[in-house]
């Protein structure tokens, strides 16, 4: 079967993407599957730039098809943060929790309704070829956690549309309306139409 | 119907373009359709950076889909000259024969047979939505030009697999192997896909 490697470690993403493209006939094999040990430093300025230098760099070591994303969370009252910063915002090696607790004490001093978007950039890569398509989900910040499903900030952002976080909605649901099905689906024809 | 731009003047890439995407429900027009009068800085270093430059600045001045290209004849004894200066290798304003004589007189110490390609990047521009894609040919640089039809360096050059310069072949043939078809037949599934 045709094998893809979606770029990333991050195993609640890579199931995510899995989910996304499980009715196309394709292996999507992750970071941890090729075993990969390096550290890809994410230089870039926007999502899409850091997106498209994990796919360029993983592309070059493995030379097959590769598929990547870079995400994060855009909060309104602190124009823009945690951005592309948000899986690193408490630190480079900071866990959920820590990120979480350090975006909920910046927002204390600021009035509800805390407005954010979870914000996605997903890339193809195949050497010459490129894609890159946005994704978003537009929602609010609540003040304290709530689920124990998906990963990041997903405990504390409730989806424009629904009382639950993203921790909490089902994970059909959730996999429907996020930022990663978003910009993921529009990379599904591209997928389907290269089959060489 | 749905209308997208192609970024271009040139009336044989026009042609060519419409030609290729005539299976498709769309209306293309060209910059000479919306009366454009600007001048794009084509400052690239790549075929397609130039092509991503075109295609946004004229994203962000109509708001509408965008397809653009940048093509070029590279030259393997000329270490891959033209390249991304074809359309103006004798100048600026340089017409076709111009650049073709220069090509000419620069091979002239050269031994035959002088292997080039033809390259294009052609690419899809939608905001945050990018898709960028590579198509060649490979062939020969002949001596003296043949033919008439096409543009550029065609009446120089014979693809491998043929008798005939790219002047001289069938319109149908010529639009089934050119470095242009094999780019934008890659569009094709991005522009089936996105409706909205």
């Amino acid at each position: 079967m045709r094998r893809i490697i979606f770029a990333s470690k991050n195993e609640g993403k890579v199931e995510e993407v899995r989910y996304i493209f499980n009715d196309l006939k394709l292996e999507i094999i992750s970071l941890s599957d090729v075993d990969f040990k390096g550290e890809i430093i994410e230089s870039g300025n926007t999502f899409e730039e850091n997106a498209m230098i994990k796919a360029a760099e993983i592309y070059d070591k493995y030379k097959i098809e590769v598929i990547a994303d870079d995400s994060g969370l855009v909060v309104e009252q602190l124009n823009g943060e945690p951005g592309i910063y948000s899986a690193r915002y408490a630190g480079s090696f900071a866990k959920d929790r820590e990120n979480n607790e350090k975006l909920l004490n910046k927002l204390k001093s600021f009035p509800e309704p805390h407005r954010a978007k979870y914000f996605c950039a997903a890339v193809y890569f195949k050497g010459k070829e490129k894609y890159s398509a946005p994704g978003e989900v537009e929602g609010v910040i609540i003040n304290e956690e709530r689920g124990s499903m998906g990963f990041g900030y997903d405990p504390l952002f409730i989806p424009d549309g629904y009382d639950k976080t993203m921790a909490e909605l089902e994970y059909g649901i959730k996999n429907k309306i996020s930022h990663r099905y978003n910009a993921f689906s529009k990379l599904k024809n591209i997928l389907r139409s290269n089959t060489d």
